[in-house]
């Protein structure tokens, strides 16, 4: 059966991602020990075996380790008192956060000196705002939907969650809009990252023209979820998978037209697997 | 017939415009000669008559004089350009501007000089408008619907004519926020009366109870005139009148309902008028 595979614009590693893990690999070259990443430098297991044969090992804890020299801090950053922590423990450390995370980190510090309450706009788990939230003073809040936003003050400084897709920020924003006489300023920074922004575009346009879409990447990633997600709610039959091996060729039967997709820490190679592995079917 | 008669809190004069017309009252006190009000100090001929006999008198240009002295300016304000033309002609400037109106004007000059592209929300025809935009720099855009959104640069600052209806100025904050992508920074301050918007407000609880509005106030009025069209959208028969003798006793057969509400510039005494009017049909 003749079959059209479209793979999405902008499907895989984003920059920020991308950017950690050439400098992961590139410390690997210049230091042969005591190399260590803060948590797993991309939610993909592959990559994170190969850093570790290059002798960069993932490391959830300083304590688990006596021999650290360097450290990594991956794309989604750490907490201001973690970075600093650190830093008076006399390692060295790689700054590998992404720079669109960095400038959501240095608005919220701006904004908290300057008086305003900060909100941001993402998922309160999650580790890069986790690390944004630590530079937005004590009066900031996270809010992840519109139903959730709390009294505010009447001075007001909102960021997002660089990887939010903007639907939703645009409905809490507006929700915000809604209560403009409770205000006095509402000053809103677009924190959002691009390559996500358009990834979500682009997948969006391809999930509303195909049959079936299979959307790669961990089932822990939050980007990944949130792509298939989307697919869901467009309504077309769509899969998340991590890895080749789970492709079943059942799916495939009476399809036609496939979208493929991947989050941000899927690398190429395996979205590269999968499309040779549909095409045989 | 036993008729109910509804007073909509907050009608007539607002603070700004109290203020100034205290202020030339209190002027004519002091000097006795050379006094004039820049435009009639309040859309109202009888307030402007009693300044009259006092020696304040309406000038809409300084050029019809040679005799002034001190100039009042009135609540909308004036543009920068001009106040500093009649500063540099050496006259006694007394600034009635209304501290709302001068709180836009000194946020949308901040703004100015930071980068910001300035957009106001108002009528660009009103005077206090012309005011604010003369210190809201080069770049700067009035925008009066959501239809008329310009292209605008990526770092905006909001301000509003002060007595803008909040439901309008929120479909236009509405119509931003969806382009949000296009933006760096939206920063918005809240430049609203609050006198203004608790007076739509109050006239809308009321409107929607009775069964005919009066609408007090210059026809040529904009604030009045907002106050007529919200009655007329919620669906109430109204009329908007300027005196006690516009009144006809043929609008209120078979009412039993009546409300009443007054635009900033309607004074108490003429309310109390057609209130004892209505009283005696």
């Amino acid at each position: 059966m003749l079959r059209e595979i479209v793979l999405v614009e902008g499907a895989g590693f984003c920059f920020g991602v991308k950017r950690a893990i050439d400098i992961a690999f590139d410390v690997a070259k210049i230091h042969k020990k005591g190399v260590f990443t803060l948590g797993p430098i991309i939610h993909n297991p592959q990559v994170v075996e190969k850093l570790k044969k290059l002798g960069v090992k993932p490391l959830d804890d300083i304590s688990e380790q006596r021999d650290i020299k360097t450290l990594i801090i991956r794309a989604h950053g750490i907490p201001k008192s973690r970075f600093e922590e650190l830093k008076n423990l006399g390692y060295e450390i790689i700054d590998a956060t992404c720079p669109f995370v960095k400038k959501a980190q240095s608005i919220a510090e701006k904004l908290a000196s300057e008086g305003y309450q900060v909100l941001i706009i993402g998922d309160k788990e999650h580790p890069e705002v986790k690390g944004i939230f630590s530079y937005a003073g004590e009066k900031a809040v996270v809010v992840s939907n519109s139903e959730e936003i709390p009294h505010l003050n009447r001075k007001i400084g909102i960021i997002q969650q660089t990887t939010q897709p903007l639907s939703k920020v645009k409905e809490i924003l507006n929700g915000i809009i809604n209560s403009l006489s409770e205000f006095e300023e509402i000053r809103i920074f677009n924190t959002l990252c691009n390559f996500t922004a358009k990834r979500l575009e682009s997948t969006e346009k391809v999930a509303k023209y195909v049959d079936l879409m299979i959307v790669i990447g961990g089932k822990n990633s939050a980007n990944t979820t949130q792509l298939a997600n989307l697919c869901k709610k467009i309504g077309v039959k769509t899969y998340h998978i991590e890895d080749v091996k789970e492709i079943e060729s059942k799916w495939f039967k009476d399809i036609k037209k496939i979208g493929i997709t991947a989050g941000a820490s899927t690398p190429q190679w395996i979205i590269d697997e999968i499309i040779d592995k549909i095409k045989c079917l």
